[in-house]
């Protein structure tokens, strides 16, 4: 088909769609380091993992092994509502830009959830279903993942108590609603519900939560309710084992076309969306099959990458979550307002960080003012009003765009643009007024930081 | 194609998609009556609408003979990056329903502004574009439509300034924000910027505004202002004439799949989107070609078919606008607080209300608790949020379907989800906290309304 005129969208058909995902530490020969017990320093099992996890998610957590994973019937029929997502052809900005690369784009946007959250968030549901459990707990910051599982939930007709940041809870009350038109119970964190809810508030009256907070209250629930499990949106390996149904679509639309990518550019929060959309990708470099570029772009806010250490390191700001092995900014490293919420966790991905330590991957961290201005050049020409999220990669995409206008180089870009913007209207005001500034930790900042790392797994 | 599964999407390819609006005036026998001047009552001329309007758009809003126009290769383009919509089947509400009934809808919520609107204000940009406008003035009530037309106006870099009622514009920041970040100029209405502003300020000092109020500063706006001219969203027949893109394309999908409907259902408020949708089926009923029931579904607030009186009226509250012949509850019905905002319009196109008047469509009219009661189950199966104006639609196709469940017929149910509800989250709210209730108005209320119907069009 390498003739034909690529069209403004590609979608595979239904019989096209990924029916297994892609576990990338297969290929892999330095494998992520595994999760450890804090208390121990020693990996954990999957009876250790399982009081808090459910049983299939662990197996998945734990399996660097086998290369694919087979898609349940169901999911592939819940999958079939929302995906395939689109690759789109930014034939608009590229003739805005005047560059002569081709730049495509795979959009997660287009469900209610408003983001690729959706991915993972089915799937875990699933596998509680599966279990026979009555439901499953978890923690939302601004809500993008409490609304994907609160969907996941209501499809499976599973129970879900979601503890919600206090502070989003109050001032960012609609997708509380959209959790709740799903059947979700939401709770403002910390709360009156939990022990440790209890004992933060007595400490701190007043206090308008953390996401630490919030997942040590939702552990908690789950442990101490029968038939209830604690589920988490990001960061793990099976979140990014799910999430790799994005660049198995991806690298199908690419190869339909005989279109071969020389980057590919994605956001980088806890490294989920970028893992699942690379994978692929990086499967066929660590094979020796093919080369491209990989770039994660994550906020100069917060630098995990850029500005991090690679080291052992609690995964959440309550440390009762296991020690992974991680570029980290240091679990009680508190990034500033930085409106891409979702690109605020001060760890990654301990699949990514193995491959960016082992140089597959390379990063950038750009500045908040800067993304936004992308975002609205983006807007205006291609239609979708992005996440902020998302925006750090169309942001680096267009630098390379415009690096290519320079060169005369016609690369061909590929970026992952995770999720629409339609509930982050406060930060894109701040920019509309001219109020949005740009904030990057001090050095004196990190090593204050890094000095409070675990001596577990690090000595 | 027809032994093979109907796929939960159908998408037809950028070649399928249609290349002309159908006009379905030039198949109606009795065609609509015409705009008629207030002053005269005479039918308004092409010259006699120019000042206020573009050119282009005036001849397509006089036009009732050509049946096919074809549509510019600018819009093909930008139809392109968002279009087409999918035709989904159901799969998912019809097992939850138990129904034989086969059950798809035609899904126009997947672009930033949410809904079909933008399907007419990209043809409105570009023939103000091609005039050689500067740019053109409008007015929005909860933004809708502002949101459509300011992204279009961006694509075509026009300039774009919007009055939006004030209580929107102070109440519901986030479509403002979002048609702040496509360059739009946006107005609390009214304002001291025009003299229609002024006085109504003067009359009535705090004012919070009404669509009326903000027509006809607009309308004033444009007309003093060299190179900019007045556009409307909806219930004019040059709007209708956009929107069957949407009819177009479900057709297509319909054929490729061999599949014959039995009923077609959408919401009506000022009917651009429902007559979008049913015009080339009434086509083929017009031309005795085929048969098919189509039902509008109205609010009992605002039951402009099923109990307004089909008479001329001023289209605008302001009544800067022509008198148009059409089912109205009166131009100075003011709907009780009624949520689904696009629905809350007195009048109705006038194409629709002669075809309503000649049996051509029937009308149903559904209380809006049951509204939204039928947009969660749906919500809760199909995952996307609908908006409350696109769940008219759902809850009649629901009725529809149960009907089915008891007499055992196989219908096929098409309707028109018009968009997406993720700025409607208040009143998701009241409905989730049980504190929405329904209204609807008394026969002694209509009449009073229907006794201020103007004299001129009338004797």
């Amino acid at each position: 088909m390498t003739n034909e005129k690529i069209p403004y969208k590609i979608y595979l058909s239904e019989n096209e769609l990924p029916k297994q995902w892609y576990n990338v530490r297969a290929d892999m020969k330095n494998k992520p380091a595994p999760l450890i017990s804090p208390a121990t320093g020693e990996p954990l099992k999957q009876e250790e993992l399982e009081p808090v996890f459910c049983r299939e998610l662990v197996k998945q957590e734990l399996n660097d092994t086998d290369a694919y994973i087979d898609i349940p019937e169901d999911i592939l029929n819940f999958y079939k509502m929302y995906r395939p997502s689109p690759l789109v052809r930014a034939y608009c900005l590229e003739e805005k830009l005047g560059t002569p690369a081709k730049i495509y784009y795979k959009f997660e946007g287009n469900n209610t959830s408003g983001s690729h959250k959706l991915n993972s968030a089915i799937a875990q549901a699933y596998y509680a279903k599966q279990q026979g459990l009555k439901g499953v707990t978890t923690e939302t910051g601004a809500g993008q993942w409490g609304t994907a599982l609160s969907m996941a939930c209501s499809y499976f007709d599973l129970d879900l108590r979601v503890y919600m940041v206090k502070v989003s809870y109050e001032q960012k009350p609609f997708r509380r609603e959209v959790m709740r038109t799903y059947g979700a119970q939401v709770t403002p964190s910390p709360s009156e519900t939990t022990e440790i809810g209890k004992k933060i508030l007595a400490e701190h009256p007043g206090t308008t939560g953390s996401l630490g907070c919030a997942i040590s209250e939702a552990v908690e629930d789950a442990v101490s309710h029968d038939g209830y499990k604690y589920v988490l949106g990001s960061v793990l390996s099976q979140v990014l084992l799910h999430q790799t149904v994005i660049g198995l679509e991806t690298k199908a639309a690419l190869d339909k076309y005989d279109i071969h990518p020389d980057m590919i550019i994605g956001c980088a929060g806890g490294g989920s969306n970028l893992g699942g959309l690379v994978s692929p990708f990086v499967g066929e470099k660590l094979r020796g099959e093919n080369d491209y570029q990989i770039i994660a772009v994550e906020p100069a806010s917060c630098p995990s990458f850029t500005r991090g250490k690679f080291a052992y390191d609690f995964c959440d700001t309550g440390h009762v979550c296991p020690l992974a092995k991680m570029y980290t900014l240091g679990s009680e490293f508190i990034p500033s307002a930085n409106h891409a919420g979702g690109l605020r966790y001060h760890g990654m991905s301990s699949i990514l960080s193995q491959l960016y330590h082992d140089g597959l991957i390379e990063a950038r961290a750009v500045e908040q003012t800067s993304v936004f201005q992308a975002a609205q050049d983006f807007a205006r020409v291609e239609g979708i009003l992005p996440a902020p999220e998302s925006s750090h990669a169309i942001k680096v995409a267009i630098d390379e765009a415009m690096k290519c206008k320079e060169t005369g180089e016609e690369k061909t870009i590929v970026f992952g643009l995770t999720g629409t913007g339609y509930f982050d209207m406060v930060a894109y005001q701040k920019f509309n007024d001219g109020e949005m500034d740009d904030y990057i930790p001090t050095d004196e900042e990190l090593e204050a930081s890094f000095a409070k790392l675990p001596e577990v797994g690090n000595k």
